[in-house]
């Protein structure tokens, strides 16, 4: 729901200054390689996006077939909220798989391994996490390696979805390779629009076998623009003095902050283990009837859960509007 | 290659001005069916894309499935130049089909009727037309009503890919109603991209039968931005005082300039039935050196040809400078 | 595992009998949408099918598309067994759903229609029942009226795995058309290939709205053989003389009397509610070595069960020589 | 149109004594690879199909993807006659190609491989040839290994669509080995249904790198029967004796001897290379009209011509019946 950020804003002008050459062979996409190969301190191959799901979609249809399953989590964006787009582009099945706070861990993937080899069974090819997750946790250093190490002894691939991925490494206090490739993830599907961007995703190859394909993916999509610069100057605009990680950690301070008042307010549950820039709690039904009221609120779960997420835009008045309702 | 007007960026950023609903609820994308509904003076459903492939591709997918076919000219984009992508979105066939100026007419799409009710031969449900063409010509609203009836005597689906369309309707002097439903066309891809926009292309349906499946499809293939009051705001500028016919009468204009005084050039042949914004032009090999060595010259198609393409911001200095280097 | 029914084989033989056209005109393949429609007591449209796996994806394809899902349950085999032939067909996505004694109801299904209307969500359009079920239960007449009065409330389309229909038409002693239409199923995947065929499977459409492009799709798929005579065959030597119903209620009859047997032996337990022609037993882990050591033991299941079979070919010796394996 | 040889009707019969182990796991269907790899002179994985349109879309899926286009002659029946079966399993762009006689060059193949490495561009990954062609011509050996050649230095895959394969090693007087793998393709569809079985093809794999994969695409497909060894008994019975060999070589000679006898009819005009069990012979109008009043008449082409084949089958009385007619 949040806006664009200025700095944002202000490289897609600067890219409007003269011609450039159409569909990613201008100056700025030239540099995306290198930019996030810094970024993420190894070489690697860049497939810009437009939205989180074709994302992860292109990803996945670079590490699943149409004989394959994917592993996900059953309350993950890929599975519930992309109306079939994982399955569009790749052809494989996926698994909606339990797992507690929203991840997955080996006691819950181990009983799908049991199709490998299996005639009649799509055959499991990829596991997906989401980090952060649905749920507003997130994985540990040593959970991603544990899952990746799972994932290599089955001979799958592990991709991350990583639309939440710059408050995730803010929480986690760790750089962006400590949380990808370092911990044996293969590919992440990096979503910096929700973190201060228009509209500018970039799948990231690690394993980058399969790059190639991975373009003319892309272009079969509709993700190619003929004015690729502007996708690409939104990204750099992001890795410039390392905003999107002053972004996300500014969005995680406002939510601890708003959390950490919530949790003094009679009747508020707020989950003990919640990080990131994002967390489920729980109101009353006279609480959730004033936020409704006054606009602030949306969906509402089960047990009168409702979604918090602040940005990078949430302001201190915010806050306080919020809490005012809250404690009405 | 060109940017984007001036006043499509001023409208992106006062779409940023405050938060608003994600995906196509806020309040600048449901002003879109009806300002094209004016615009096309009829009622309309509107799909947002991001590419022309995109758009191609999703309006294609309403027309034509699994076992369908669609008639496309041999030298189409759809057919060449988008990877696959409406074969993707459509699980249909795209018949290349011949015709002179990249057009195509009963004559050269007869023998294809056929295939109606072969059990062995996937069906024709759709033909596709470019208008422009990709040769730089023109379907006089004649020709396009010709083509719509033969369509209907055989009960396909007439779609128009419009990646030009603003200059075909300012080379033809007409509405865009007369060049679209009007003619009997069922639905247009419709490109704001190369007329002045980021990146915002529209499936217009007339047939609004599907236009809800059409939705879905977007979501799925990536095409919903989160974002989308973005991809709203772009299109809604072009509307605004009419910029997108203004846009494509400069460009024509530009390119009528250019080729008339390419036309007095010795050793230029200049098409006779140009029109609107581009035209395939041939030049002595000598002529060819010049324009590459001063990086004016693109590809070179079969006979020494190039294709010229004015834009909206096509300046007389860019073509005096043009006229200079082919004059040597 | 079991062979070919002798008249079914003499069928073949006597469609051998000079030349016929092919690809479904000869005159064997002209009667199967009469001879079908005699046996459900109502006008269908028969599209035959090769396997089981082809009749279900095919069937499904003509209920759900790319954006849609449909409801299975978690072990059917469509989910499972099939190795993404479902979804290959349909592009839509299987949404595997819970329920006792592999029986989908309301209750399990109702969580499952809030996806209806939204925008990121596949679209529910299909329920898929089993029966006889992979558990071995079987839907009542009740059940399934229940189950098709729910699909109808949400506009979904009800579609049933038959590959053991026969067994459960000849256990609820009731008609074929009592459990297809009558009771709101709108498409049958009719299995005869277990029930004595060498490989004949029919999607009977009771909704026939969309039978021409199924016949399309059959093709698309490689299932129209240029010699389709002999399935025709195969499917009219079922229909002769009701050999399908004689075959079923002899493989349920030496199912009972085995199960009967069994429930007398220490270590053996044996469903309540068994029917139909197949059954999980369990027995003891000396009971297990025992039959595997004699080759009778397939797959064995948790909790040291066994599914077992009666055919239409299973004899009174092989029914004790099990017996007495078990007993040791 | 034929029917089923009576060896192969007798080895159906024959696998129906006692019962076997489903899916391809009997002793028949073990005893494929063995036995075709004896057949070609080299290791070969068989994954046996039903119908020609799945063999050639199964082979064809394991040589190109959905980036991918497959050059095929314009009116090959992959491109024309199978609904879009190999675009539904491979998800390739099919590319039809001219050339004389049904046979594809490298003159005619040469301009489409300006794709390669364009962006925008399908990207070609194999070509198919028809042998026997549509038009009833046969590649020589020498015109094969020119194409593998040219495909290798394109980087392409070479597939052989074989639906009258026994009839081409028959009419070029070589072996099986040498019209395939030693000539530079890379799989074959090989069809044994028009050449006397009731439904057998089979997809031989010379390059088996991806041949695990083509066993998941035949259970996804549909194309995996649980009685899988009669099948197996009907592919292994056209092997037994060469009986593939001696039915097509009686089928050609039966066609040599039809067409020598018109060749001396007035008005009918025989072409000059025919070869194998099939020839485009044109008649007056008259002749004509006489075949079509006594059924022996099929569709009839443009230019008065007709598609005549014989099968093992045909006999010397039907020769001569057919002779009569037309003289009149």
């Amino acid at each position: 729901m949040s806006g664009v950020h200025p700095k944002v804003l202000a490289a897609i002008a600067d890219a409007n200054m003269g011609s450039a050459l159409p569909y990613g062979d201008d100056d700025l996409s030239k540099l995306l390689n290198d930019r996030f190969s810094e970024m993420f301190e190894t070489s690697v191959s860049v497939i810009p996006c437009l939205t989180g799901t074709a994302a992860n979609s292109l990803a996945l249809s670079l590490m699943a077939g149409p004989i394959n399953s994917v592993c996900v989590h059953e309350k993950s964006h890929a599975y519930l909220d992309e109306c079939n787009g994982p399955e569009f582009y790749s052809g494989a099945k996926l698994k909606p798989i339990p797992g507690e706070n929203g991840k997955l861990s080996p006691q819950s993937l181990g009983p799908f391994m049991a199709a490998i080899g299996e005639r009649h069974s799509a055959q499991p090819s990829a596991i997906s996490i989401t980090q952060t997750t649905e749920f507003g946790s997130v994985y540990s250093l040593e959970q991603i390696k544990t899952l990746s190490s799972f994932a290599g002894n089955n001979e799958l691939s592990l991709h991350m979805d990583g639309a939440r991925f710059s408050n995730a490494v803010a929480a986690l206090g760790c750089g962006a390779a400590d949380m990808s490739w370092k911990a044996g993830v293969m590919a992440v599907s990096l979503g910096f629009t929700k973190n201060g961007c228009m509209a500018a995703e970039a799948v990231i190859l690690f394993d980058q076998t399969r790059a190639e394909e991975g373009f003319y993916r892309q272009k079969r999509a509709g993700q190619l623009l003929s004015k690729q610069r502007f996708l690409a100057a939104q990204l750099l605009a992001m890795l410039d003095n390392n905003l999107w990680l002053e972004n996300a950690r500014r969005a995680n301070r406002q939510n601890e902050a708003l959390l950490s008042r919530l949790k003094g307010i009679k009747g508020v549950k707020v989950p003990d283990d919640h990080c990131g820039n994002m967390a489920f709690v729980r109101f009353t039904p006279d609480q959730i009837a004033r936020l409704q009221s006054s606009k602030m609120a949306g969906y509402v779960y089960d047990n009168n859960q409702m979604r918090l997420c602040c940005s990078w835009e949430t302001t201190d008045d915010q806050i306080n509007a919020f809490i005012d309702v809250v404690t009405g």
